[in-house]
């Protein structure tokens, strides 16, 4: 089942060189293992922005749940979700 | 070039029902005609919405620009577009 | 799987009041219907207001959408529609 | 008497970890005894956000004001507060 | 119990003015005997605006939501519902 | 003449106990005062929000805004203010 | 004492050529009179809009409501309302 | 060349008394100074606020941009500028 | 002296076509001529948009204002006008 | 390709004079090395704001975001970005 995310991160000002370094290099590993298993369907960045735009394809609700709060940039981002069908229109396999 | 577009179909509510389908297959006709020669990378439906979010891969924004317009629903759309870029985490080679 | 929908109303003032009412009371058996069978949970109307809130349970996004544009006052309403899971602190049984 | 609300919480980034665990689990205990008791009548949560949606049965408006007054998160939450009717198409019994 | 109403007008520009006439007397009357079983607690007019803003006193939100959907205004208004308390600094013994 | 206020208060978190619990103390005398002299005629609290709605009776704009900037928590209010005028409907002497 | 108002015009755009005109003419010598007066103090158009910013000088509220319900345009307007009072920096001795 | 300008001040919560004192006695004596040359034309506060709305009558763009970034509080200030044009039913001659 | 404009275009949906197509040749006919005489100094149109952003060198707010309400499509479109000046970084001599 | 480019600056209250001028300066170089390889095509201030509207030239959105990313205000900007498409009528050759 497929939900569309669109994801801005606001990280402190304040918070040191070192932190800031660690949590971007687990929030990449932590996201790539999703795209492997096939959850995290589409990753792309937002011109200009520090905010992406993904697709999750998820068992339900509690399972996209537990995925976006297991973002280690989690406590920095302002999310919004937005349930997706497959439409009528589409020829693209992968659209569902 | 990949955008992410929104398009929100608002039909006037006089439309009388044989104009409306013949519209709407001409949108349909279009729309997959883009999809298999690559513009139209995808297509959802916003879930209870007349909606759809999709992905456009296009050469530049002239190009895009004729695409959209060239929509016979087109008259009767809000749309929103937003350029975006490859992120340096995604690992599926489709989303560039 | 539950969702949160709130839907508003809003009828043409110029629509005759026999397709009203019989839209109506297509609407209310059509409800009524879905409410016997486990999928709108909850309905409940805002205080002053021709709208409601409804939660639904669903198998999915598809069987939500299908649902909700399959209603006869669909084309006259604006939907709000927001994924829930279970609370945590949540001792109700039927809150999922 | 039934009200709708929506609570979001914003934690200060710098609260220390102790201070918030206490506060969460005083904040549950508090939300089940009003629970068993019949006050907090549902209570989910939004899927990916810190924020839940729940209803309420009061005996008025003071009633109610005093139970969210005493939510141990209060000063950190947003709320939206809206009353509630019966709806003359339910057929449960509880949503009233 | 209180509620804080702002009710805007917006009859429509092509309304004849005898039926225009007749709903605004209608209203009047219905507004004063309301006024006079002490349900419509307070009412004014906001400066230079098609607008009021009143006080109601209710038992309930069932009483409160039949009262103004028996407005002949009804369907040409916008409102705007706020549950109120006492406030605790009030001496005013008629501010509940 | 009337005005119709909202104000809002927003303490700064880190505010001292004391310094707080002086400044409203303050703030409540202040407000009897006013009440008394018919200058602060309604205060309500709005339900379940740090926020009251008011009805000033001024001699002119400098005598109101003379009266709220005197406010003890003035520094840390938002305030909206709405002239009013006697409504032509209204049968209460007092809503003038 | 003093007000700041705003004035958007919008004309239905089937309103026909003659009536237009009355209505414009009428404004005009109504709004000269006020100026006359000395009630209507400032007067100047928003540049590109059909848009105007006035400050006008009335009694009270009820002055400022009966003078500007009687404008010819009045049906045909949305308007913005503020008080305003000397600024304690101003030297023009007509800023009050 | 007139301007309408709403300027709305927002001093730290933190700035010490001092400080504040001095910047503001140089914000009156820099105003006065450009009351007295003609440029800023008109000085009024909105009522209830730290919010003052003004009309200056400068040269050119640039000559406005000069004289608002020269104000000792433009730092803390937000400002919403408007161009004015002289209107057509204006008698005023000061209204150009 | 330079301005940024953007304008929308909104052709009612029930305007004939030979009354919508004359209107769009005046419209390029005048506004080329303006082009050609300095004042229109640039003209783009945003992608997807029945909307353009354009740069106007004007004497002042009068001149702005005859040549704006002199457009053809004047009417139908919706207007933002934000006066600019020349940066101080800028090193391209057109902009100013 | 053209972007329309708004930015928006906000210094950190507390950012320390030296840092500021340093950084400013950084800018001011980056920028116009970029207006002289004809990548920033034009560059206005909005008068009376720390803000900026500027035309941007590049190859597609990687390269904008390249540019944008690397200005050294960057991460205290706010910036709206804005597709664009030669403009039909325009007759300047620039505009593309």
């Amino acid at each position: 089942m497929l939900y569309h995310i669109s994801m801005t991160v606001k990280l402190p000002k304040d918070m040191d060189e070192t932190t800031a370094t660690g949590i971007k290099a687990r929030e990449k590993a932590y996201s790539q293992d999703l795209q492997r298993s096939g959850v995290w369907r589409h990753l792309w960045r937002v011109t200009g922005q520090y905010e992406n735009i993904s697709i999750f394809d998820c068992r339900d609700n509690e399972h996209l749940h537990e995925v976006l709060t297991g973002l280690p940039l989690y406590p920095y981002m302002e999310m919004k979700i937005t349930p997706l069908n497959r439409h009528p229109s589409s020829i693209h396999e992968g659209d569902q």
